[in-house]
């Protein structure tokens, strides 16, 4: 029972109204399987350049996540990231991006690679990801993640990609995106038309929804008074959805539906602090804990509308 | 057991980009009645003019809501607005206004409504709110709802006025911009911090959420395909909300979780046609139905992550 993710590990600087930090492990591979690696076996295929050094593989190792396929540059450098969130913390402003050893990625799967049950394509360029998706085919879950820059300059190979997959994992404004569609109901039903039984629609601080064909799952994040550094929320909530499928027997819509707060619960922690700092010291007890507030916070009782009122007014 | 609602009562004209009405019956007060009329008496207080004829009175009538305290202004003509809505829907643009009798408004309770059990201090000037307010003190619960012009132009006494009401009925705009916080969830501690047992927050296509000093219950909105005309959403969200605890004996955390629920099926409704063509031949069945659909969106089982996995990485 192992799950396989591909995707970019990175060294990210970070500038938010509280703070600052520079080159801190990033990318989503990292965030993924950091998160991921809490609930499941994890592979990590991905590159990095010779720079990445004991410090940053510390955090892989501690977490038992498998890097045979992190593929190393010794005279290549690690992909750079740079940005800034300003007081609302909603959206990234890019400052610098150096693609580096990543501009050359050509992702190398190993025989036990190709053996994982459950397989993540990170956001990459979507010719990549279909070439892996291609090695995997006795998986029995692939999900997909992409981003606007694919779905504006390589659309039609993305679409390509997306019919082979069975979840795509994207957020709101992507789905618009995707089919030039503003309602998010109808968008969603077009994405699944496509190939996909399940989109998962990320929300950001409005949470998350489930669409498959025939149902629909939403919940809210969870209410955070101080969102430090919202970089890699969207990999930890998916490494937290994945890890924790790959953790269960059977995937059906109840156990899709406990990932998808596995995965908010991960991700919750992923903001509160820079980086990874959060993510990577979590313990059961307080990924449990956090769980329990998802079901406090959405529980109702099922009781219908039958007063005196109602036999009156029919 | 009955309810009060003090509120605007009009002429609205919308146009969508489905098309486009005239003169429909609109207004806070007749969103909030007519949703509100499902579960509980409701008695109205507003004013109208001359040009408010038996075909809008009808509505009131049919759904045996009391207009007693719903003054009329013979030589006066009814407040107009007239909007449009673009392709998204999330954003009115306000084409005309035409204030008219609702000008010189002067909110006249009777002996009758004075003795309601639950009041809605509907979106006027929040001078006239307080003024209301004043003279409903044996009401079991006072909620208020607002808009961006009063928090704006009268923010002071919309402040004192808040210190007076058990429930703030409010969009998450509103929110942010009453307190200058841009984080929600310390935004709601704050305004809770001015006197209100309990804030809730409409959030349009994302939902709605309750906070309370010590809890938080956050559901998603009906997710519909098209949304027709969103006109009166919010008030017919909280008329469901209060028409439904209305109709309880006991007002505690569990019912207003329930009023929720009803608020956001009546005004799920309430976007499906024009106005208050949906809205005014609902069905019980219908409300239920809906009501059994949030709980089927929102349902998980609470099972905390126990696997092979979490023994070995403990």
């Amino acid at each position: 029972m192992s799950l396989l993710v591909v995707g970019s590990v990175a060294f990210d600087s970070v500038e938010t109204p509280f703070g600052k930090r520079d080159k801190m492990l990033g990318g989503s591979a990292s965030h993924f399987s950091l998160s991921a690696s809490y609930f499941t076996d994890v592979r990590v295929v991905g590159v990095v350049g010779g720079d990445f050094g004991e410090e940053e593989k510390k955090v892989f190792v501690e977490h038992s996540i498998n890097t045979d396929d992190l593929e190393r540059v010794e005279n290549g450098k690690t992909f750079r990231w740079r940005g800034r969130y300003d007081y609302d913390l909603n959206t990234a402003h890019t400052l610098d991006t150096q693609l580096n050893v990543f501009a050359d990625f050509k992702p190398k799967l190993s025989q036990e690679s190709k053996r994982c049950r459950l397989v993540f394509l990170g956001n990459i360029q979507p010719d990549l990801q279909r070439e892996v998706r291609g090695q995997v085919m006795d998986a029995e879950l692939v999900a997909l993640d992409t981003m606007n820059l694919w779905i504006s300059t390589t659309r039609d190979s993305l679409i390509e990609t997306i019919k082979g997959v069975d979840v795509m994992i994207i957020n709101d404004a992507e789905v618009r995106q995707l089919v030039d569609e503003p309602n998010l109901i109808r968008a969603a039903h077009k994405i699944l038309g496509m190939g996909p039984n399940a989109l998962i629609v990320k929300r950001g601080e409005y949470g998350a929804a489930l669409f498959t064909p025939d149902s629909y799952f939403a919940i809210p994040a969870y209410p955070l008074e101080s969102v430090f550094d919202p970089t890699g929320a969207g990999d930890t909530f998916a490494g937290g959805f994945m890890g924790y499928l790959s953790s269960q027997a059977s995937i059906d819509e109840p156990a899709m539906r406990r990932a998808m707060i596995f995965g908010s619960v991960m991700a919750s922690f992923n903001v509160e602090e820079f980086g990874t700092d959060r993510v990577r010291r979590l313990t059961y007890p307080e990924i449990n804990d956090r769980f329990r507030a998802f079901k406090r916070m959405t529980h109702f009782e099922e009781i219908l509308f039958e007063s005196a009122a109602n036999t009156i007014k029919q």
